[in-house]
């Protein structure tokens, strides 16, 4: 397979994420089939065509049935809001294609599993868009602790947020119901650093979670009234991880000056490594060893040492953004796609993030064992 | 009252921080009465000579008994092994002196409520040593918060950690036991995040407490077998506030790297403020109001205007260290001696701190009500 | 004009970036003509088709007149050795196309100044490839300055380090020649600085500058004999910039553990903002303004306020990379070649950044009037 | 020698950092001999009786002669306004007393001169407060780079800066005269940078330097009109070491938001050592050694292993403060004068640091031999 057919659905933030992503990953890699920009799928049609053209989509359409059907798509790219990624992607998949979905998968539990038992049954590949476990830097760190940087590990934390929602005064709007929006904090940030504790530190067991509502009612901007916030503004977890090792968890959409605060650090019997994508071009390590008087965090600037940064620039120090995990991503699913292997994290192991963040929402300080 | 009469029990880290505090507290404060080196308690006798000669201590005792009847002796300052606190402190208030305690209170939650119920009926002023409380850059933080710098509270993470028992080969000492060491990482160090969080916050409703111990032996020094660690190395905690603001609270004392980690988060509504105490000297806070274009953290340097640095050095920038943090509560105490007042915390105050690391070590994942 | 025709003459470091910058162009900015890859050379011609296919380009040629001289091409895009952008850019201009030249313009002051020369005459449009200017944090920080946000200027200072001299066992390359490298930390990094700079301070009026060459010779990798190293590791400046404020410059190829550091510094009567580029998504400014108690510096994260971040992303705090500030850079010259205006840094304005660095190189301690 | 008697003479800033610094210095070390707080002298009397009752002197005096004539006085402690240094410090030796004087020496290059040629022919030892070379942190860059963990060393750069002269609309005061302040940032900052660069890198061998005055005039308290600035807001200097190597040097005393910002750069051919005194407990290194993916600068926090921060709190991380350094200095010159040694940095030696601020001051862009 030399060239690969992309369909992308939705054209927001990352939608045109997607489209940089998958138009740059040739020329980044070299080494993967080459994306061939097909079909766009936007409403109404009209920004679909405008957008193909800003994007370098060959057509554009107003339907994404139209779109999952078509057969020089191989690849269904769905960036629509999240209450559409279920129907969407299931329908991609029984049309026989590969779908590129973004997190979280779906509004309800009960959508993913739907989700991902039709893509155990699919021929197509699957992939959730967890680009964050793409960067350089936390790979490095996975690739350090895995190699016995800092011992065992013995302890996690890990923390994601932003501030969208921290502004007491923003009008009420689809993000705060559970029919529109689903989970709050934990599904637009936690599945994150869920994605990320798990690729360090193995499945999650057992979580014990607190969530609160800072906000109980936002104003409509529709009649001025008063409407109920119905999901989580901060949701915080003690987990503990197979093997026995605890965990701290914390989200938050409502903290002021964190934009995409994204804080692990992991404790190991000879270390720690922390992590913080704010910084996403950097990595903190101590280790135990050698001279006491020289030890200290060492802040690692990521280079061409961390993969695959240096497909990117051959330099350290230069710096990678956020667009280039994205393509990252997408090369990864160009060579699964391409080399019949699966994809991670495909639907089946997607889910797994999201029962953590459902059996967050839902334990109220007791332990719910996953 | 125009002097003060200082006898202290204790030479080691806290005996030689309390000496060199009282030595100071007069030239930097000026508005204290001062404070006479009176006594010092060691042993053996000649050590005690010795130390007094260092310290400034007019004469040394081998006897803490002959300290606290000690005519000349106002305040009974106790920087002795945990273990003997209770039994100190209540000597030395039965016999009508004001008490000045190192945290923590003592090895068991009913030796603490012993403690504060004989100070409840004695004459004496007490204090705990809570002297991260004192400083000036964490005191401005509170006082921000205070005058709505960041708007209603909503969240708050305090974490404190160090390294001291990272090392899988330290040998096995009698902070390993219950005995001797009472509680592990709560009570050497997390005691101390909760001074800071009720200081912030106001009193903890209620905890879910998780614990670990990393090592579960280690190797006696004396006959080279594996014997026993009988206290936490770490302890998580998901804390309720009074009026329901959820908090999160970790410690660990095997934290490679973390060697005075006091890392607090308050989360406003209109912003936030982070402190560590490993730059004690810095304060940093995210405000949301004016030109967004240039919001983002602003890092203060302790100055002048944050109460009392100007007393140690009238130009910003210039730093204090860790000793003066107790000379500021030495003052607080020697204040309160003279003036009748009762100083803060006291042992009923610092009572609260108890109940809560004890709701922690206990809690096994359940939440404990205060 | 709907489409602009690229060759790109290179696909090193630079050949890529600026393959990877027109291919995204458009869909991250939407307002600018098309680009279209048509021509790429590079040497053999085996290697320009191998890479084209890579990259993206229609077409490739081992033989740079060819593609200067290809009717579909607009723009050519030189990222050869520095040695032969004079050569190539004069003829392509002569040949009435567009130029767009990676930095240094040259390896001696005299082709650069003929470059300036032929392409005042020329049709074409020319730009300079002084990325760093493109940065988004560093033109808010030139906004915020012309604002007056600190003031008055009063003092600048400049570093740019990089580490990839330093090792004293690197063996000697044709970078420690005036013939194939021209100057050298000067050359390679220096340049950018003065670009910044000027950018923020206007133009350079004196230098007084000092060169060091660190390791006097290399071990030939051919012969295994010692080589002399014929240009300069290090450089400093103190400048003086119109209207006589007083800067300070440095740059070294052989400062271990910097990547890209590019730290600015600008001093006002009212502030100071500060810079560096290797956390090229944040800006430091500090202003003399409202309540003492919380003045500090304070740290931006980069969004969509700060012009052009949020075309490639709508969320702050997510953060560009390095080969983005190329993609603002080919949109920038996309526009300006559609639209008949000029495009900034041209030959001519460029020739200023080369005449300064030149000038430190040869001071010697004196000061040299520019 | 026992017992040593001080005499101070002064009470403000640095007076009372003296009064703690001998107050403190036996408690701290141990190893000193007890200073004994003799005669403080202040005027007026009365001010002086109060000032020695809270920096608990045993006796006052309004006339700093009778201080430096009195029999119980061995060490005479000059922290007056820098004017008065020269007079005190001559006639102080004169009598037969040791001198501790604050920096900078004096007002003029010829004064100083004359100090030290005093101070050669005399019986009492001399040291001048230098002291941010005192600080643990930058005593262990200074063992760091004896012992070649940075290799040779290549360049340096060192600024300090602080903003007290920052505000246009300060009033005119003494500071701004030759007659009361001598030189301006140079004499109050840049001479502590001196001070540094030479313990580091050895003595200066010439220097070009560069000096501005941002603020022409100030408006006078007393009539409302416009008087001169007569002293440097600004200097920047290219310094040469002994040896060859390059060093950039600048100091502002107009530099907003810095507060004691005293940064330091040491680049070697093996690695990078960073100190900045505004987190003074912490020091940066670069090392080429190793694992290059981990390569990063570690960023150190004093403990015991870097002495003598050990003397004040045996754990790392709980820092040390400004006045600590002023304690290590006067416990240095306790030393000295009882065992009959020299101490540093004595007349001599800190002769050599005014020497080249004045010559930085004079130099108006030429290269000065010193």
């Amino acid at each position: 397979m030399d060239s690969v057919g992309i369909g992308l659905i939705g054209t927001g933030f990352m939608g045109k994420c997607h489209a940089l992503a998958y138009g740059a990953a040739k020329a980044v890699f070299g080494d993967v089939p080459t994306p061939r920009l097909e079909l766009l799928c936007e409403v109404p049609a009209e920004k679909a065509r405008a957008m193909a053209d800003q994007f370098g989509f060959a057509r554009a359409t107003g339907d994404w049935r139209a779109l999952i059907n078509d057969p020089a798509v191989d690849i269904v790219c769905i960036t629509t809001p999240n209450k559409l990624h279920a129907e969407i992607a299931i329908a991609a998949l029984e049309s026989g294609k590969h779908v590129h979905c973004e997190k979280p998968m779906a509004l309800t539990l009960d959508e993913a599993e739907t989700m991902a038992r039709v893509a155990a049954g699919a021929k197509g590949k699957t992939i959730v868009g967890y680009n964050y476990i793409r960067n350089p830097a936390f790979r490095h760190a996975r690739k350090l602790i895995e190699e016995g940087a800092i011992g065992r590990v013995i302890h996690f934390r890990g923390f994601v947020d932003e501030d969208y929602q921290a502004d007491p005064d923003l009008p009420w709007t689809w993000r705060a119901t559970r029919a529109e929006a689903g989970l709050g904090a934990l599904g637009d940030l936690g599945c994150h650093m869920i994605s990320m504790a798990v690729e360090l530190m193995g499945p999650v067991r057992s979580v014990i979670g607190d969530i609160r509502t800072v906000h109980a009612t936002r104003v409509s901007p529709d009649d001025g009234t008063p409407r109920p916030v119905e999901n989580e503004d901060i949701a915080s977890a003690i987990l503990e991880f197979d093997g026995g090792v605890q965990g701290l968890f914390s989200t938050s959409r409502s903290a002021w000056g964190r934009k995409n605060y994204m804080a692990v650090e992991v404790h190991g019997t000879q270390g720690m490594i922390c992590f913080d994508q704010e910084r996403m071009n950097e990595l903190r390590i101590y280790q135990n060893a050698g001279d006491r008087s020289v030890q200290g965090f060492t802040t690692i600037m990521t280079g061409p040492e961390h993969e695959p940064y240096g497909n990117f620039v051959p330099a350290a120090g230069h710096q990678i953004g956020f667009n280039d995990l994205k393509t990252i991503e997408a090369a990864s699913f160009l060579r699964a796609v391409a080399g019949g292997t699966d994809a991670y994290p495909s639907f089946r192991e997607a889910l797994e993030f999201e029962r953590v963040i459902h059996a967050i929402a839902s334990s109220n300080g007791r332990r719910v064992i996953l």
